[in-house]
């Protein structure tokens, strides 16, 4: 869309990927961000945005660290003392929560859009569809998107774009397969850095998407899995 | 009170100082929190931050790091290609605004207040007699409230305590007087790190606080002050 100036946060993940896609397609310029925060699975991500920076050739790139999340702890993401575990069904909010990052996430964007005068922020949430974490929810980027318009100066207009928050996983896929996105540069595992583990919460619920829609991942795993 | 339990945020600054004291009154627990963002004077800030804990001794203290503001840019206190102007009377946003710092230092405080469980956030912004940054207006903080209660667990309740938000800086160093701050530890100039400019916008609103109040403020300045 003509005039838009995008920050699009990119964790190297299979949402953040498809919200690259989309960010490209609806604006005239992306600035690709990611955040280290001491994750388990730091490198591979790294690697993942690089690759997805290489394939999408943003305006700029910008890498930026949060890794006194990991001082903080609290969650399975960062904290060594508390193991990743395997997908269980549960209504709770599960251990890899961590605490309130994604307002991390979004003030560095906001900072950054606010310099180089971008009027949106791409951030590929999923409310429903998704571990449940509280951070992911639509009225939250809503709350967040007021607050910024008091936080910042009076010229600086941001929206908080987030595309895929009310998608099913699978659909999510499917919006990426129509936007040729690279799905084997993205990275979604929580616990390896190496092959996807094929059984944390993050790997079953991929795994289950491709599942729906037929296709399968093009990541290798390091279980085995029956794709049809 | 029975039962508060707060993150407060301590620059180093005057206000910081305060707003520790008045916390220290408040709550049964407080965890103090410092956040260097690459700022030109951080390691003034941090010794200042040092003494400050040495003298009120919060349950725990917490140093973390944003320097990616300084990669990101666009302030006089974070980029070398700005140069800190002495004070200049203008109702415009000065170059020392930093974009939406204290979204990020209220960020980093409510991470660590979900995980130990703490109710409050203490911040010693100051709306009117201070610089016009539009992240210290009241309006901001409480929109930015909301938003912490949709983005964090639903069992987390944290409210943002801005004590001095429409204070003079007259009126705080009353305050602080009254808790008996001790002003010799903290520093507000945003040029120098050794002994303070007493020309910069900090150091112009801080001296003509200690003026009006008719006392000495207890720091060294570079220039020479007429006091009385």
């Amino acid at each position: 869309m003509p005039g838009n100036k995008a920050v699009v946060l990119v964790s190297g993940g299979m949402d953040s990927l498809v919200t690259t896609a989309i960010a490209k397609n609806e604006c005239d310029e992306i600035y690709s961000l990611h955040v280290n925060y001491a994750q388990k699975t730091q490198k591979k991500e790294l690697e993942s945005f690089k690759k997805i920076v290489g394939f999408y050739k943003p305006e700029k790139s910008l890498i930026t660290d949060i890794s006194y999340l990991k001082q903080i702890g609290g969650s399975s993401l960062t904290d060594e003392k508390i193991s990743v575990i395997n997908h269980n069904k549960t209504s709770e909010i599960p251990d890899s929560y961590v605490p309130f990052r994604n307002a991390h996430l979004i003030s560095i964007a906001v900072s950054w859009a606010e310099v180089i005068r971008a009027n949106r922020i791409y951030i590929g949430a999923v409310e429903e569809d998704s571990s449940g974490y509280p951070d992911c929810r639509e009225s939250f980027f809503k709350q967040l998107e007021k607050a910024i318009a008091l936080g910042t100066k009076n010229e600086t207009r941001i929206e908080i774009v987030t595309p895929l928050i009310h998608k099913t996983k699978s659909e999510i896929i499917k919006i990426g397969k129509e936007l040729k996105a690279p799905f084997e540069f993205s990275w979604s595992c929580y616990k390896n850095n190496e092959i996807a583990c094929g059984l944390c919460d993050s790997c079953f619920l991929r795994i289950k998407a491709f599942k729906e829609i037929g296709i399968i991942d093009p990541i290798p795993y390091e279980i085995e899995i029956k794709w049809f």
